[in-house]
């Protein structure tokens, strides 16, 4: 079987939804926090496996998304998962600055629910301006 | 504020899809394990934060389904946390039994991308015969 076959193979396990995409929740392999819930197309995935860091499909700009790819926080992926219905995947990752969320933050989760509210539990680590500001 | 102004508040927060629903990620919270990811509607949190048991919606069935209750693998809350988007609900859970997977395994995610192919790595704790069985 040739490696393109390969590829095809486990790609083509995954159901892709009328969009075609899947979530894919990212896991710091180090804390065990969740970081954050993406989306993938085919070629996000493929491009994940091959290149060892994380590639979503961003829905608002229509485009694969190299996450990290202004902010320099990337993912390095230890393990790509897949659940029982083949329709999420689980990434295990080293996340590079200690920061996934786009707000600064560790993880994307920050909020929890207390007493009928979302209260803000996790310090913003870096400005975001200082992320995304001139380079 | 009345209890109820509280509830609306805290839920209307939450930008549901097309459909009613969001993703909702289920995480062991001894562990730290990811356990699966299923799908919420309004009504699927609400119940979940009264009861303090996770409630999620049913996309194939197209109902209600209160997690464990033909397993008896119900999930007791600790925590619910939602993303920077709000988009997505992460639920920090106690997993009755050790078994979140209606194959019998720990978790759903028992697959991991080995050399170009999904392989399994959990093993089946018990049969989804004895699980789903004459009760």
């Amino acid at each position: 079987m040739s490696t393109s076959a390969n590829v095809a193979s486990w790609l083509d396990e995954v159901p892709w939804d009328k969009d075609g995409l899947v979530p894919a929740i990212a896991q710091d392999a180090a804390s065990g926090k969740v970081l954050m819930m993406a989306w993938m197309n085919r070629e996000a995935l493929e491009k994940t496996a091959q290149s060892g860091e994380a590639v979503y499909w961003s829905r608002t700009r229509s485009k694969l998304w190299h996450k990290g790819e202004e902010s320099g926080h990337t993912q390095k992926v230890r393990e790509l998962r897949l659940d029982c219905d083949a329709d999420t995947i689980l990434l295990l990752v080293e996340q590079a600055g200690g920061i996934a969320c786009h707000t600064g933050r560790e993880r994307c989760f920050f909020r929890k629910l207390e007493n009928g509210r979302w209260v803000e539990t996790d310090p913003v680590l870096k400005d975001p301006a200082a992320i995304y500001g001139k380079k």
